[in-house]
């Protein structure tokens, strides 16, 4: 900073003419002379009521949130009657216009061919009248990599009984918070018509840091108890153990539950500790689980058909940024780059 | 997608038992029975109803900001005055406690010794009372890199002048717009109290791209006329070039102003033209225009005081991650990687 006003740029100036930064440390801050120094913190203590402030502001945008998701509600209410199949659209509801005519002949063809393939598989088990959209949320979870690292074999026949996942917003004067709703047709797994995750959020700044407050942000998350039918919880696995006794040497087999890799997991987290301590790995499964309440939040639950379809994914490489392996380059979507991948519109224009 | 439903997954399975992506280009949409194709479509009608009331949010989102901004303003004007030596502020409003007495004890030791280095070239212009927080604004322009790039030596003294930045939202019904504005002192180098930026954006989803929306968007930009006093320009430079005339074999010199690099050509930008094509550096130099004016929007003017100290820039590094070079890893801020850089208090609690 210009701790020595009058003497010349604190800064190195290049030979282009450009200035170089100065270095900015707090030390340099308390370099200060003491009547500037008093002025900044004062500037400082505006800051914490700025910070004080933005907290309402985000407050009231949760708020707006709440009410618009009232007024989505509708819209995913009929996207759930149509994937079920319980509604059918109309004809005007179904029209939809696409440029990629070659591509829809190209399709065609291929599927003729399948098609011959298919007619011989297809005597055992004939689908030719499928309900609404089959597999619909199932598809996206094999589709978006955040939620297919997730995903286990067992899983899927489960998951094809989902039928709606929904997101609710905590009330004013509660503690803010979303819940995910995962809504599944009755089956032969577990009784529950709804599985829950709640995640709680911090939305105000902390007293002994108030400028590291950038809004509300995931602090925890709850799960819920889902209640298996016998021998269907996929979420624990059956294990041999031989065991040699020690004197007699007789061998004897012992069986043990142990916790089984599934998606169901998702409903039994890890609990972050009140003190906020916990080791390395516990912390990176929490900051992935809140990642993945988060997507679902913003980008599946509203965008679902785009998931669906994966139009979403070609813009969603950002959010999928987190995932890359260190070194590997981010590729930028350039216009005319993926071309084969087009929805049926550019995504630029 | 399962087109073949029944028939087994479309996705390979590996050993570990997780399943693969399938491939879900819109081509195998085309993939699906006729009937599901059809439902899929009525999905892509209720998103783009999802998309136009999303646009609707944002608008409230503006309204909600502008509402806020004017929340924020006494704090900003209080701000200004402390900067410029307008007021002076009470103890009280001083107050700020520091853990870092080390720190401190430390700082005051190198102090004392340039104290003495000092005072022996302080005899020509002491400034023992500097007046408010002087360099304000000019320091944080050189501390924050995205505008250290824009910054050239002769603009330096004339930025020592900028006493103020504010940000100004469009009015409901008004295109969506925000004004960025530049106050000035008194200077000797142009007669304007205020330089202005505006930036427009598009708030709506394309019709005929309606899923690209992700919410209002810069898409221009305008400047203003400087009113330069004579001579002071420094958005031009005077060169001298020799011409010989072919025929007589004379020489002579001629003069022709030229444009200069200058922080002060922000207020001259580039202009997107209506169909929106441009050559691919005018294309980057915008964008890197937009860039700046969310910057200065969202961080520097809301958290000033943060960045004249640096705190704010070690939180940033995610702001910058635009910045970094082609197969630069962005470093991860880490809890205890940066001790030597903390402010008055650990980012991370």
């Amino acid at each position: 900073m210009e701790a020595n006003k009058g003497k010349g740029d604190q800064g190195m100036q290049n030979p282009s003419g450009q200035v170089d930064r100065p270095v900015s440390f707090h030390f340099l801050e308390s370099m200060l002379p003491k009547a500037v120094k008093r002025r900044v913190h004062a500037l400082k203590r505006l800051q914490v009521q700025c910070a004080n402030i933005e907290a309402k502001f985000y407050e009231e945008v949760h708020e707006l949130e709440r009410k618009y998701a009232a007024l989505y509600q509708p819209l995913f209410d009929k996207r759930r009657d149509i994937v079920t199949g319980t509604v059918e659209p109309t004809d005007e509801e179904c029209e939809w216009h696409s440029d990629r005519d070659e591509e829809e002949e190209l399709a065609e063809e291929v599927k003729e061919k399948a098609a011959i393939e298919d007619a011989k598989k297809e005597e055992a088990t004939p689908e030719e009248d499928p309900k609404g959209i089959p597999e619909f949320w199932l598809t996206i979870f094999k589709s978006v990599d955040m939620l297919s690292d997730m995903l286990q074999e067992h899983d899927e026949p489960i998951l094809k009984h989902l039928k709606d996942i929904q997101v609710k917003f905590s009330e004013p004067g509660e503690p803010m918070s979303f819940t995910l709703e995962f809504h599944f047709e009755p089956n032969g797994y577990f009784n529950n018509a709804v599985l829950t995750k709640v995640y709680k959020m911090k939305s105000e700044p902390d007293p002994s840091d108030p400028f590291s407050f950038e809004g509300p942000e995931i602090i925890d998350c709850e799960g819920c108890q889902i209640d298996w039918h016998k021998g269907k919880d996929v979420t624990v696995k059956t294990i041999k153990k031989k065991q040699k006794h020690k004197g007699r040497g007789t061998v004897r087999t012992v069986t043990k539950q142990v916790p089984n890799d599934s998606f169901f997991n998702f409903f039994n987290p890890v609990k972050a500790p009140p003190d906020g301590e916990m080791d390395e790995d516990s912390e990176f499964t929490l900051a992935t689980d809140f990642e993945i309440g988060h997507f679902f939040r913003e980008r599946i639950v509203p965008r679902a058909v785009l998931y669906f379809t994966g139009e979403a994914l070609e813009d969603d490489e950002s959010f999928e940024e987190e995932e890359l392996e260190e070194g590997e380059e981010e590729e930028q979507d350039e216009e005319g780059d993926d071309d084969d991948d087009e929805g049926d519109f550019d995504p630029k224009a």
